[in-house]
């Protein structure tokens, strides 16, 4: 009846669509004819409306239709899955019975981004991963050196297309449909916009359509982590240099992970601790196939490994090598900052909570290295006093047994089956010889204990700090994620 | 006028499909009216027939319904895509407008397996993996009691159920729906299938409807590898602790990575270097990443590296030591199968592969510690005229400078960026103080310099060999492969 009084009107009836449960029919008509449609339906249904046979009528406006011709249903669900974890839903699906076609209904604004989506999966054109980077001092602009030097190769080895689409530090934001190319610097400082909201961001992205966003959190900043389940609910999946998100209260740590996983959304960061070294996917991995992680140890931070190695080694004052490592740049401009121990702590929290351990940053035992009486002066006075740590170093030096060296090391232990774990951060001395004690020059070492490896623990060493590793590490956790959404 | 005409015959009508082009369409009726509806529409679109607007009517046969009720569009991607990949493509899809309806046509056979795996993605459910292990030895045994241990708690925290539904080695095949329990030897001995083919294992998964099929390959066995393209035609993902797929020649490595690619497969095999050491995944993602690997060096071995540790350290015949590490077990039963350089330059060539390049196994210059006379007699000769290896090494010993210490070391080396690397396996004098020198036991190690790390390496140390950590290391590509299932 149906179709038979539409038919008499001259309506011509594209879509048609009933379930299996017979309990409602749609279809679809050029939006000239909608009202026309309706009023016709209402009138030939006037008795199943009164006896309420028949519910309601209903008009869905600013609809477009794309019609995949030669489409299999063997192949369309990459098609299919690419376009909702990009955001859109298709209205109805259609499928038909006779030749492999398949038509989507869609919100009239999802169309350019749906075809864009639906044309990378089928006709093997690259997949664009669109990438947002918060953060250019050394790791940042390293790693956008990096990504515009290795895009084509990417693109013509794997079949995926990066392109940086916004680029921020913490005053302006750059905003590149086509992406950013060499000349990044200049046009941030010429066409960058002042006073910023990651919603920009957010905006931007929608109304070009852009597909397959990924933010990558490059800052050191606390107040970007703010950012992070915004992002993950506008449909970005996250990659971080940033330690912080990992370090907050362990109530945050678990709602991130709830939200991305509500979302189905991924969060990287390998680079939190050991910079390129494949740490945290390996204790992750290890973990989840039962293996019985019974402890971490090692040198955390590059800078103390500097300090350290080279004081144990040399006849020199403590002094004159961390001078030696603050003009290096080996240390944060204030050395306390690494002198304190909280970055090691952090790092150590971090692969803490990969095991499942629900420990807090206040639970991990730190040995500030700096005395109580230098701690709260300002940098310049500190930097003009650090004579005065000398003595209380050479003491400790002194105190050690033949063939010994001192390490600054993090180590987790206790009954890791327990909530949480025993966190430790301290200055050791550890047999020359021993794998901590061969380490050299700013390198870090990882010593995982299991019940697998037994006495002999898998060592991971390397330069666990520096912009040129991490940088690559962030790279490594950007193609991990692009490998989800190939 | 079709459906007034199949009303007037009383013939109801449930899913109804007309795409957008208007080119056909397509609905489902009982099949006790599927004749009868077939020859109302051909009497009612007689005339149509004769001048050709109507070109054919088709019944298509043995079809069932699956209606999903409450499912919204914007969820059903991750039902439909593992649908798919475990096989089983609709013949239709249906959604209604009206209301979160969605109905699925298939074919009958396909019903009771795409139930379990829509129910799995709806219901949260558990995603059921279900294994089929070939190979019993030391790795395949330990793999399923690390299995059989974790299961329960993988599926408890990961939602992730893991169920060996077959368990084969040379000679016997045992085949086990609901999945192996704690009594599998003697399940296998009592009730294995003799002279089975690989068939038998994918008519099984095929009829018991079995979803997310991976077959983990244990064994050391040339001819089981001619199976791996075979499982992947029909739905398996790969994992391999065999290291022979990948040292065949490059046609083949090349032959098998096409067909992974068309058939959405994956193939893993961390363990095929280094055990569980986290190499391989990380050299191809820093690879990946443009990372520029320059080059890869390390004691491949973990028997050899036993034999030269204590060699180099102790004042006993060369042949003393190789004895102890046959009794211990660590070296092949006849030990000239490690002693030849066979097995690293396996190893070493799986790298360097993993870096694009096509070396062939020929390739590797490999330095065979058997002196030609040793070579070709039976093992049992060889066992006994051991000690005419001890002047051989004594004088290699000798020669050393002071301070240095014996590697069997593999090398890459050469212009990466070429179509092939210069593969070396050869017995090295090295500092003891230097990183190779410092490795102990049976531990490997990998140095991997690339233009990041500069002078000083990315290190990977740890046993390199052993049933638990190689068969902890299969569990972890397994879990990887779950992670893309889920």
């Amino acid at each position: 009846r149906i179709f038979n009084a539409l038919g008499k009107a001259g309506i011509s009836v594209s879509i048609i669509s009933q379930g299996s449960s017979e309990r409602g029919i749609g279809f679809v008509v050029h939006s000239k004819d909608a009202k026309r449609a309706k009023s016709t339906l209402e009138q030939e249904f006037k008795p199943e409306f009164e006896t309420r046979d028949v519910d309601y009528i209903r008009i869905k406006d600013d609809l477009g239709i794309v019609s995949i011709i030669g489409q299999k249903l063997g192949d369309f669900h990459r098609s299919y899955s690419s376009l909702i974890k990009n955001g859109i839903v298709p209205v109805l699906i259609n499928s038909s019975v006779t030749g492999d076609n398949i038509s989507l209904l869609l919100e009239e604004k999802d169309i350019h981004k749906a075809l864009n989506v639906v044309h990378g999966k089928i006709f093997g054109v690259s997949t664009n991963i669109n990438l947002a980077l918060f953060g250019k001092g050394l790791v940042g602009s390293t790693l956008i050196s990096q990504i515009l030097k290795n895009k084509d190769e990417i693109e013509k080895r794997r079949g995926v297309k990066l392109s940086i689409f916004a680029l921020a530090d913490s005053k302006r934001l750059l905003l590149c449909e086509e992406g950013i190319s060499h000349n990044w610097q200049k046009q941030l400082s010429e066409k960058g916009i002042a006073n910023y909201t990651i919603n920009d961001v957010v905006q931007f992205a929608r109304k070009h359509h852009l597909e397959n966003l990924i933010a990558v959190d490059n800052t050191a900043s606390a107040g970007f982590v703010q950012n992070y389940i915004p992002l993950v609910e506008n449909g970005f999946d996250l990659v971080s240099s940033n330690k912080i998100a990992n370090t907050l209260d362990f109530g945050f740590y678990r709602k991130l992970r709830e939200k991305l996983k509500q979302r189905e959304k991924t969060y990287l960061y390998e680079t939190n601790v050991g910079a390129g070294l494949p740490l945290v996917d390996t204790i992750r991995l290890m973990h989840h196939s039962g293996e019985n992680i019974t402890g971490i140890k090692g040198v955390f931070s590059g800078s103390l490994s500097y300090i350290f190695n080279h004081f144990s080694e040399e006849d020199r004052p403590f002094s004159a090598i961390l001078r030696e490592a603050v003009e290096k740049g080996f240390t944060e401009p204030d050395p306390r900052e690494d002198l304190s121990g909280n970055d090691v702590a952090r790092k150590l929290l971090i692969l803490a909570r990969e095991l499942d351990l629900e420990n807090e940053f206040e639970d991990v035992t730190v040995e500030n290295l700096i005395p109580e009486t230098l701690q709260h002066i300002d940098k310049e006075q500190f930097l003009n006093r650090i004579d005065e740590l000398d003595p209380v170093f050479e003491e400790i030096k002194k105190a050690q047994k033949p063939g010994h060296v001192l390490r600054y090391v993090g180590e987790l232990s206790g009954d890791l089956q327990q909530d949480k774990g025993v966190l430790t951060v301290k200055l050791i001395s550890v047999p020359r010889d021993s794998s901590l004690g061969q380490v050299r020059e700013s390198d870090s070492i990882f010593e995982i204990f299991t019940d697998s490896y037994g006495d002999r623990p898998l060592v991971i060493q390397g330069a666990g700090a520096g912009a040129e590793v991490t940088a690559r590490g962030v790279f490594g956790d950007i193609l991990r994620l692009t490998e989800k959404a190939n």
